[in-house]
């Protein structure tokens, strides 16, 4: 019998979520409201700002309300239709929860997708999805890249950071990227193109500075941050005269309870560099225009956009903590139908 | 008979300045270099970034070597002058150090200034010299603030900040300001016409924060921050989007072995604001734009610039220790001659 089963928020984390977090309930499929639609979720999109909506804090978005289930970014097929513009079986994407079926509001995010121009729906969680379109955008607009330029970009590995360094390639910048570990440095250099790999792991913030600097004697151009903590305060030692610093993530923050913050800021300073606050929402009126130059570069072969596919609504929480621990070899997707 | 009295540093400060870190020496009144000339120092400029200057760490200058006196803006007469530009008995100011004569070189930052303009010399070290033109250019160029716009200053009863208030008072902003005590809480308010007054003492950053969202409900639209650690951790958690965040000073930490560090950089990635590093001698070459338009308001009374006038090159420690306790009551100046 169809059901529809959903994975709530039952308590706030206090620090990295556990099991007891969450809870994995069964129910009727919606109907779809006056206007609106039921969409049933086929790739659920696992992304470092679902824990930040987890806390009652203050945020671009409201915090998902206890008992509801986890606001995530869907692709899934219209299951049932009140709205003349979306039909029954038509892909769509949008901005849903962790569950089989969603209900979809009117004047909501949900827009069609063409699932025929990619290789996978998944694709537009990752390559033409809020990640590529973050590396494009983030990069692009924020960072202004000139060729010549150096770029140093954390989490170089994860979805967004290794395709923000190819990006940094195709536009002529030396691209040094931040990983844990060396499988990690192997694919920043193998499978993107990075020019220097530095492993963080096991380094104290003057270590990794000094790995860094011996990357770029002369200091980063451009830093592209999703990580923040020490990492951030080894990069604020390296940087460059009028560096400009895109505030993308600070992963390593989202489940600290105590956050280990930054402690360098005083080279921001010095080096009259800038920190710009990012959010790719943003940049909304322009998503076609990055999606298709992101699709162009695919095509070409010029970019590669991995994703890694876990599957089973029942074991999205082991698959929402590899965002976490590392383990995550691209863009973080749970395929559940 | 007339000597050179130096003021040294001999050891490099762990934290906080311990008599100990200096010596004061005297020795020969230089002669005048190859087209260069000596300068009798009358009024030296103490500053917070002279104690960055003490420590062993890549900056803007190079670290004050340890045996040389200590590095300062003065202004003073000249003595003898090797340079057809500078003639004995004219008043002057330039990067020269804390010692009675100080050697000037050819093509350095000595310029000449006209004492006739002004109450009293000092003033080339406040209102019309590095303070004065950093409240003016560090507000009007780097946060570029609109009339309606809200304004929150650290440090706002020091020398930078109550110039900045009072600037933004003369461009239409509402204007807010933090300082540790009730009777610099009056002096803003009463003296410097801001519209509110915090003391950031003896509260945790939550409470602080709290006060700060009390004064400005719909978060702030920029903020100058020339203090650092908690209070700007404060200050980060009540930041409108698209906030300008001026990074002038960060006093808080200069002397603290274990820097506090920023804890919520997160609110500038939620609110998409933008920090920028800014130092004053990037303006160098729009300080006479900066200084007239100052003298201005000066003149007609729109702006108040206190200076807090200590005496004697043997109180050297002391004075400078008044940066660091909050005991200055305007731009702090040591008179020598």
């Amino acid at each position: 019998m169809a059901e529809n089963r959903r994975f709530l928020l039952v308590r706030r984390p206090s620090g990295e979520p556990v099991p007891e977090d969450f809870a994995l309930v069964s129910g009727p499929i919606p109907e779809a409201p006056e206007g609106g639609l039921v969409v049933r979720n086929h790739f659920i999109s696992l992304d470092p700002a679902q824990r930040g909506w987890m806390d009652d804090a203050p945020s671009y978005m409201p915090p998902i309300p206890l008992g509801d289930p986890v606001r995530a970014t869907t692709v899934g097929v219209v299951h049932a239709s009140n709205n003349p513009n979306f039909t029954p079986g038509q892909w769509v994407m949008g901005l849903n929860a962790m569950e089989d079926y969603s209900v979809a509001q009117p004047g909501g995010f949900t827009m069609p997708v063409d699932v025929n121009a990619v290789a996978s729906p998944s694709n537009f969680l990752s390559a033409l999805g809020a990640v590529g379109l973050t590396a494009y955008f983030g990069l692009l607009e924020v960072a202004r890249p000139k060729a010549g330029e150096t770029l140093l970009v954390s989490g170089a590995a994860g979805a967004v950071g290794s395709a923000v360094g190819q990006i940094g390639k195709i536009v002529g910048c030396r691209v040094i990227g931040i990983a844990g570990g060396a499988e990690k440095g192997r694919r920043l250099i193998e499978d993107y193109g990075f020019d220097v790999a530095i492993d963080y792991r096991g380094k104290s913030v003057e270590a990794l500075a000094a790995d860094i600097r011996e990357a770029a004697p002369d200091g980063v151009d451009m830093v592209f941050e999703n990580v923040g903590g020490d990492v951030m305060d080894a990069e604020l030692l390296n940087l460059a005269h009028n560096a400009r610093i895109v505030l993308c993530g600070l992963i390593s923050e989202y489940n600290a309870p105590e956050k280990v913050g930054i402690r360098n800021l005083w080279r921001v300073l010095t080096t009259r560099s800038t920190i710009h606050g990012f959010l790719i929402a943003d940049y909304a009126d322009r998503f076609a225009e990055g999606g298709a130059k992101m699709a162009q570069w695919l095509g070409e072969g010029r970019l590669r956009v991995d994703e890694d596919i876990q599957e089973g609504l029942e074991n999205a929480y082991d698959a929402f903590m590899r965002l976490f621990t590392g383990a995550n070899t691209g863009k973080l997707v749970l395929k559940i139908a």
